[in-house]
């Protein structure tokens, strides 16, 4: 039963305790892409998919989500957020949509994954409001552009 | 106000009546890729990150959120699923971990959701496991790749 | 301690075993209404609020509501909802809008709750999206009006 | 597409940032009034209903709905909730059940939306609790009463 | 990194895959025992604890928190349960309350996770509504007494 | 109709308002211990269960639970949990795992309630991980050790 000391060193899971840190306000932006076919595109500008307004519908799922960051990522902390805000930036050129996602707070932990959550699911909202028109979508490259707030202050992802 | 019937018409949001389907068994994989810093992928890999082991915690994160699907995906339908299972294949010359996803029912709708949920979420939970040591960790390229079961039979994605 | 005995046969509080009923296709209707301010209906249908789009955003969140009767509403049944639809009716002689919501499910239960949850956080959501402008909305006769499917047959409500 | 930019400016659904408000101690107050058969809200009194005892029951679920406003309201902010409180007050000469719901918080934003959802939460679980008996209930007029806290002050709905 | 697919092997977590299992009627019981100070006992089957109705509570507690069992426990299937029952025997001379709960459904896979959730759910609830007044209670003794439906066929607990 | 007021006095159900209360950093300590067949011990400790890997999904589940328990226990307030830990000690003496749960926050409300749902949810995923190889599992004892922080100050359970 050796192992399971090793099990509990090496692979314990943990929350990171942040009662000593402090509230600080807290931002964080990160940004993806859905990329599709360039009707697709056009139904979606046009409000013309069957299933209704595409990018109001994944505003909101990816603003909702974002409040339950903490229930869906496991060590996440709940937080009392303050502010979430998604914006979709259409893309002809290379048909698709760039999704930003911003989440602000005062607390005392920081809000990237409440930033890529809520880029992620307005992302697989877009997908499932479009799915009978097109499967071979694909959601790209997301991740943090900037946070700032706490201790380790401002980062910026110049990628 | 002739808005409001405009609006009524082209962007009115509407969930799909499945209540004539029938019911199969329906199957989907999706599949992502988080890419990475080479020592974050090593750290992984050896369990070596202090937030404890990373692909067992996304494994169990992506498969709860799966279950969830219908609460995050506005317009997805709640879904008795019978298995959800989601698989990491490291690959260290890309530096990068590809996150596959399944998900399975017997019911009225696909779960193409169900997949591509779970491989967002296990994604961001890597994300969030390793976050400390790695920022600019990017999710890429999430797709359905299989899905079969209902009307339209099966759907591969060579992309 | 004769007390116990008797709470437990007065007021003991049950859910109906549904284990033996049927399997029907059941539907439901219920309606409600939103009244308010001509200024907020009108600023509502010109889609001029602060907030939004107002009606689409009640409309998603009646929908999602409804799916999650089940958490909401401690002795209802858990459902595999097939069909969830929330539609708005302004009138601008009586200064407000009607809410119709629709559940439908193939189960061993109705769906009166789930149409009547619809209707209640659709009419929420609207009264949240406008209250900056018009605290005094009021939400007035939610109602179930029509019923079918299950041992009971059809129901028609003409109040 | 210039369909969308205008979509963007005119309709885009967006959350108030708090961000920049005061914490201050918030309440608000609403009420609403379920109405039945004499028979109904006599059998609840007694507590003779099947389903047992439906008024705790309603009280229960109202206040476990205003802790999950922000889940269920889509611009909602999530609060720490420092109070929930629902009364009921039978009308015989009315035949009616009045619902009190009261919410309290020290925090950035009001808690108009958390009581008007325990209200609605508590009304919509008596009919569930009721409906075998008597199906055309309605629910009347909820709408806030009372609110304070935060810098528009006392607001008080006479109406 | 010959650690990695050991892990994958050995602690890899997996859901059950039910999907080619029959669907029949399932039934799970389960007990279990909250002990606790005399006074404390007494003011429960009194109605006099400041909370309120500690036992009404605790049985719509877990009974709703049966419904979520598939939310709480990583591998649990989500069920459309058709009936939960939550029931309580004080016991004077052990100075105890025995918390009895039942769960049914037709499905494929069994409930006796349910029938646990709901009793565990319902004792802490119990603690939470006395523990200002007794914070030495403890949970004793929560085992699965009888299932039956399935492959298995019954099962009865003597111990 | 005297039923009535005398319910609502005796038995009504009712949330504390901790509005006025301090926010003082507050910990809780709860234990409990799962007895179990020797085999299925070892199993556990050799990660050789089929489901995978026990202890880490329990670990999981009892820190996403805690985060929870304002949803599944009624009258508790929402809180910003700042720390939540699991860990567990097997005692082959006694063929069981005791399972310690550890909840923190700075509030107005203790975290008693917190911990004691950490340490329940974890023991219950563990009954389910191995309920194929051991259905006569049983949970024991589940009590609270130790909290510190609000007006009562520290409580320390010797039993």
């Amino acid at each position: 039963m050796a192992d399971f000391s090793h099990l509990d060193e090496k692979g314990r899971v943990q929350m990171v305790d942040v009662s000593d840190k402090k509230t600080t306000d807290r931002l964080a932006i990160a940004v993806g892409k859905l990329s599709m076919k360039p009707d697709t595109l056009a139904s979606i500008l046009d409000q013309a998919m069957p299933k209704g307004n595409v990018l109001e519908t994944a505003r909101i799922a990816g603003i909702m989500a974002a409040k339950k960051t903490w229930e869906l990522i496991p060590m996440c902390h709940p937080l009392e957020l303050t502010h979430v805000q998604v914006d979709f930036f259409p893309e002809t050129e290379t048909s698709s949509i760039r999704i930003e996602g911003q989440a602000r707070v005062a607390g005392r932990t920081g809000v990237e994954m409440e930033a890529l959550t809520a880029v992620s699911v307005a992302a697989l909202t877009i997908y499932d409001m479009c799915k009978s028109a097109d499967k071979a979508m694909a959601i790209e490259k997301i991740h943090l552009v900037r946070k700032y707030g706490g201790k380790s202050g401002e980062f910026v992802n110049e990628g």
